[in-house]
């Protein structure tokens, strides 16, 4: 696998498809072959141009997904344009019968059993049909919140209970992210939004159905609450200012019951300046085990990561509609 | 995978062996089937008499593995008798031969080409004629230092240095441990002992190579010293005094050497009264990546819990000498 070099698709220009582009034409281990995004202002760009790279790369982002993919012929495609299953569907399904692998940041893809079965289904039978393997990823849903803590069960001698806590720093991340959170809202507008599911992080309930698959438990309650931050003083990031009483990011709590009991809580508060960040998954069982991960995985790079990083993985696997829990371990290569 | 009852065989009956068929007699999805040890003191009795269980379970200790593993047929054996690949290696090929996958706690076998590449080929050559798997774990090596900071990987963009420091308190560990640090031997003593190899941590060169091998580096030169941690106080453990000025455990420090520099540190600090113990993974690029483990994963009840946690995804793997990194991830089940 080390010497091996992939040739990928980056399907979806916003903010995170960027950052993939730009590390796989860093990284040796890929060669990024095509772009594709329906944005007119990106069309026809040069990817080098639009990452303000010193020179064009050559690669023009295209509209024409089907076209691109034809002609390209990549390994894998790195797919960011959503985070509802339903809605990138069909762009999912064109790449499949573009007989392409697919590692997608779509969150509900991450485990698409959780709110689409059917759909989940439909994806599984296409990818067998035509050869390839289609995964979703990224840091949350995808890692810190479901993988990680499946992964360190691995050495637990039982678990009653996983509880996860994310204390996300949203000043340092994209704009679609800042905005996602309510920032600069009014409390109102916050909890409008909210009940709309315009403002809210989504994949908490990816991630609590992803552990109980791993784990072997079965959910029969999910619940899942939102609740704004409120900036206690003026805060300025490079996108927002948010004056003290309005909003400034999500506090969201997942909570799972197996067996009549809440076993998994997923406890994510993503606001800007938060201070200290981290993450910290605590394994509850005879013997408790905690890890914590101090400063907090910054999601944008950790996404973009884990997304290339998969690359290999999704290529050498089986056919088929995987999850995180399917592969071996990713690891990141040059 | 989750109603599956796996039929184990415990191989080798030392505290570790003791602690495995323990777990495997408490949690569903595991039977044992059977026991082996050549210890004179333990063949012949039953395995609930052995651990100090309530009543016997009706599975006695004997000394005849090939008669054991014929009789009981397994899906896995999980061995537990030694360290060093060569002296386990007879041990290993007749459970190979006996068409049983194998789960080993053998320290050299969590990257057995790093220090004998002919008996891992010979075992892989085996393992695939026989039909069967063969893994090595545990938890260092076999996680904390080597498949935990490969998993972490995943999510960063690039990975030019990873650092492992394992603080260990070894008053917490089993009695052949804290023997194997040299704990209440004058300074001398240790040298003497370290120097013959008889008082040392085995696996912190597996743990380099195995990193190596996941991140796809090649190590030029591997470097390894210990060092004794010497008692300030009077220590009393359930198995050893050391009184002040002699040796209460190792300082062992593993460089690994890639591309001319030491790209690959493992530091590993186990003595009694540890104080604070922990965990730590560093990995260096672009944006450094932390991880910590308080107090530090215990050692014999993670190696028991990784071992058994194994045994599905080996039965499920195609056949061969396979390392931690080829595996999915590797979680509890009940
Ligand atoms: N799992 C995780 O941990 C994780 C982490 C980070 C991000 N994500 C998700 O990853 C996705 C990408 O993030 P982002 O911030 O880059 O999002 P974004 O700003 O919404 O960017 C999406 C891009 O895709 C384009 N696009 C939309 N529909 C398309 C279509 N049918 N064909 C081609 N291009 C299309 C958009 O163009 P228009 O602007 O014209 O619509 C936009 O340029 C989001 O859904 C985000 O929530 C997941
Ligand atoms: N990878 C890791 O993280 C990790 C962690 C913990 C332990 N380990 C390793 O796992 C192994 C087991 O640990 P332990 O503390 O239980 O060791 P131990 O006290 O040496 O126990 C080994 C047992 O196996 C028996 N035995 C030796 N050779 C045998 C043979 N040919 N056939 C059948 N039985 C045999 C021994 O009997 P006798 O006493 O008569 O020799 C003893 O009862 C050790 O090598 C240890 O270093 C690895």
């Amino acid at each position: 696998m080390s010497e091996r070099v992939y040739r990928v698709v980056q399907y979806g220009m916003g903010p995170i498809g960027q950052e993939l582009a730009r590390l796989a034409l860093e990284r040796r281990s890929y060669e990024l072959v095509g772009a594709i995004d329906i944005d007119p202002a990106k069309v026809g760009r040069d990817v080098g141009e639009l990452l303000g790279l010193e020179g064009p790369v050559g690669v023009l982002v295209r509209a024409d997904a089907e076209a691109v993919l034809a002609e390209t012929r990549p390994d894998c495609v790195l797919h960011t344009t959503g985070s509802y299953l339903d809605r990138v569907f069909p762009q999912l399904e064109s790449i499949v019968r573009a007989g392409c692998n697919v590692v997608s940041t779509c969150e509900e893809l991450s485990f698409p059993a959780a709110g689409h079965p059917e759909l989940a289904a439909r994806l599984d039978g296409l990818a067998r049909e035509y050869g390839v393997t289609v995964l979703g990823t990224g840091v949350n849903p995808g890692y810190v919140m479901d993988t990680l803590p499946l992964f360190f069960s691995g050495v637990a001698q039982q678990v009653t209970a996983v509880r996860v806590e994310r204390i996300q720093n949203a000043s340092t991340r994209r704009k679609p992210l800042q905005e996602k959170i309510g920032s600069g809202k009014t409390v109102e507008e916050f909890q409008q939004l909210a009940a709309a599911g315009t403002v809210r992080h989504v994949g908490l309930r990816e991630s609590a159905y992803l552990i109980a698959a791993g784990l072997g438990w079965r959910i029969e309650r999910y619940e899942e609450r939102i609740e704004p931050v409120i900036a206690e003083r003026r805060i300025e990031t490079r996108y927002f200012t948010v004056e003290p009483g309005r909003v400034c990011g999500v506090d969201q709590l997942g909570r799972a019951f197996v067996e009549g009991e809440e076993r998994i809580t997923l406890h994510l508060r993503m606001y800007l300046d938060a201070d200290p960040a981290y993450d910290r998954v605590l394994l509850e069982g005879t013997t408790p085990l905690e890890l914590v991960i101090p400063g907090g995985l910054q999601g944008d790079r950790a996404t973009t990561a884990i997304a290339l990083n998969a690359v290999p993985r999704v290529v050498a696997h089986a056919p088929g509609l995987v999850t995180m829990v399917d592969l071996p371990i990713i690891t990141v290569r040059s």
